[in-house]
């Protein structure tokens, strides 16, 4: 399976920069109507920037307390933005008239924890027992990040975020449990510190870090090659910091092995209504 | 000159931990009652242990303007609590009645910048032109982080706080310049990033760290070898967490050798009727 960062929007999956993507959408209602009816088949970095975009998982109701469960007990891997009611496509605490079966531009469908396909939509393959996740992502915070002039090296280089598994285990649940897996940013010790502060704040979207500096701390046994995405280059002057990743639920759900797994595929996100700036206070 | 970090009061000057000192007034008000009357001519930590304690500089009128400047330029070292209005006693916001001539257990008299003698009171040294600062220190950020659980290393090893002149640039003002002097407190990684938010709440004792990690980073050359204070261990999984320290206007004033300025004696403090439980908030 392949894991990805579906989270860090500033870093297009084809190598774009989020700021440099098309904005045609500044709504996020029209963002989604656009998806809904098939205007937009691309990734969803850099659209309607000012607006929350979430990960999506779906299972069957059957696993669905066991993972909300899990989400709950883990919040900076895995935080939670909303939950649907069973076998109900709308979200409507996320935005107005979502309906989750058309507003992603692309569905990945896996069956025992294997990728069995990408859909379009999910008209065909929604089942009254589907219960819908929506988890928060570190494109909001690296959004923060930004704008408060904080360099982002897999940014600057043109790469995914770099990611590893650690030692630090989840709290399981059910059948939902194993490492953390976390996603490093390099940077000067101010920035760091501002960065604690400003991601601090936004708890929606992985929070405050998880560790900063000796790597060796949590289980990584060599910086330079990360479990997934990139590697970047970290100066003599840098401390590698780590947040919580939104690959840690993927990881965790497809070990599980569920009989039916639904997820938006990388990068291609739900764009929600809530804004960037609301999060420090939601 | 002896430099001590007057306001690491969890610290008192002779080794006792401040949760073991006497607390005889919880009242910050009777505390200053007594100090007032003689009837307490120890250092103050643990006096009131709710209240901010603040650190007290006398200036006279030709120097204020500069050094009010000073400190609102380096708010990190200078953390400005209140300044007296010239040839006033009296601090009205800090608590009721301050009376600044008597209300401190013992001060030192400099004259260009040499220690010439200690007293009990100022009322025979009082002048017209005599403006009183009290800056905040960082008792009350210690208190917040022994709150959060986490271990203060010098309080375990019953010594003073580590602190270091650094290669950052306060920002002059008039005859006032120097290097900001910083705090040592060794911490696991976790509690790195739960001190930086816990003190990042209290601009107006310090704030956030200036650095952490690397000490050359910021001029220091052996951690081991302290400027002021006393070394601490630090363990292999820990990182050195720097703050801005109260140390530095202090050295900062010497520097300037005014003709005559007046200072708390160290640990010796101002107890304010002012609420560590307000400072996130104040």
């Amino acid at each position: 399976m392949e894991l990805v960062d579906t989270g860090s929007a500033m870093q297009a999956p084809d190598g774009r920069r989020a700021v440099q993507a098309l904005d045609e959408f500044a709504n996020a209602w029209e963002a989604r109507q656009a998806i809904r009816a098939g205007r937009w088949r691309r990734h969803t970095s850099g659209l309607a920037p000012a607006h929350v975009q979430g990960n999506l998982a779906i299972l069957p109701v059957d696993l669905a307390s066991d993972f909300m469960r899990f989400c709950q007990s883990n919040p900076k891997p895995c935080p939670l933005l909303a939950v649907g009611q069973p076998g109900n496509p709308q979200l409507p605490t996320l935005g107005r008239d979502i309906d989750i079966r058309t507003d992603v531009p692309a569905y990945r469908v896996y069956r025992e924890g294997v990728l069995v396909g990408e859909v379009d939509d999910l008209k065909a393959l929604w089942r009254d027992d589907f219960v819908a996740f929506v988890l928060g992502c570190s494109f909001s915070f690296e959004h923060g990040l930004i704008d408060a002039g904080i360099p982002l090296r897999h940014v600057d280089e043109g790469k995914n975020v770099a990611m590893y598994r650690t030692n630090i285990q989840t709290v399981p649940a059910g059948p939902f449990h194993g490492p953390m897996v976390v996603s490093m940013r390099p940077m000067k010790a101010a920035d760091a510190i501002r960065a604690v502060q400003i991601t601090a704040r936004v708890p929606r979207v992985h929070g405050a870090p998880v560790h900063i500096g000796d790597p060796s701390l949590i289980g990584i046994a060599d910086i330079a090659r990360p479990d997934f995405g990139d590697a970047v280059r970290i100066a003599p002057d840098e401390l590698p910091v780590f947040w919580a990743c939104g690959v840690t639920p993927q990881a965790v759900v497809m070990a599980a092995r569920p009989a039916l797994c639904i997820t938006h595929a990388p990068g291609y996100m739900l764009v929600t209504d809530m804004l960037n700036r609301d999060l420090p206070f939601a």
